[in-house]
């Protein structure tokens, strides 16, 4: 009887114990976590990119394409090209593009080779503090992450 | 000679009528064919619930889900019951819902059961004409689409 308590505890701890049971084989779990750092590490880069005044590096992650699309306030960009060019017109120096930080990312994986990630962007210049939330679609191409879609919103100035 | 003439006359004959070339199998492309027609019918589905002043209708393709996001002005809504009260509360009868209609629908597969969705948006009013464009990221899930993310943006109102 005694032996059989100690079995029931025995197991009752190893139930305790083993982590939040999910329906995904470790395999996938760590493909997803690896997945998840890799793109936050994008992210990681762009922000320092930005903060150096650089877009050319910050457009790096962007898919080079005519395909790329860059949706905000109801109008959608499309083409490298042409997202870089306005990126260059609406921040045409250090002083305007700030400090840029993103924050509150969420990576859901989509099938192997494609994710949507959510976040909030903030930036810190002079005069004022712009910012809002983002979507945007990562496929992995060329052995990398790049975003084929951003769809940008930004918060209502504060009155 | 003659008949070698016609045998290149033929084959280019078959070259000339051979549909664009793609790197796609057929079954693929007939896969791909088959995803863009259902999302569309979706989407088609959910402006005639809109256009019936029916938002339980519309709500139906969303992800019945606390994980549900609806991005829109800098900010996300999470989960689909919260989605919907704020749709009745921003839209509280026919009249303020208008007559929508979709257009410029672009579908791409990502991965086999996910796709990204981007398309215009418009609401004929009696006093108003607001429109935008939006980004849908829909999952095959339960048999069928489902909206999975909205963001959503209005475009500035005409001054």
């Amino acid at each position: 009887m005694k032996r059989l308590l100690l079995l029931y505890l025995s197991l009752f701890a190893m139930t305790a114990c083993t982590p939040k049971a999910t329906n995904e084989s470790p395999s996938i779990q760590r493909e997803k976590a690896t997945m998840q750092k890799e793109i936050e590490s994008v992210l990681t880069v762009q922000t320092k990119a930005w903060n150096n005044g650089d877009i050319d590096a910050f457009m790096e992650h962007y898919w080079k394409s005519d395909q790329l699309t860059f949706s905000s306030g109801g109008k959608t960009t499309r083409g490298w090209q042409k997202t870089k060019d306005n990126y260059k017109k609406r921040y045409p120096n250090k002083e305007t593009m700030g400090q840029l930080k993103f924050s509150g990312l969420e990576v859901t994986k989509l099938g192997d080779e494609a994710a949507l990630v959510l976040g909030h962007w903030q930036l810190t210049r002079k005069d004022d503090k712009p910012g809002g939330n983002f979507s945007l679609t990562f496929r992995f191409m060329d052995g990398r992450w790049l975003i084929v879609h951003d769809h940008t919103s930004l918060l209502p100035a504060p009155k």
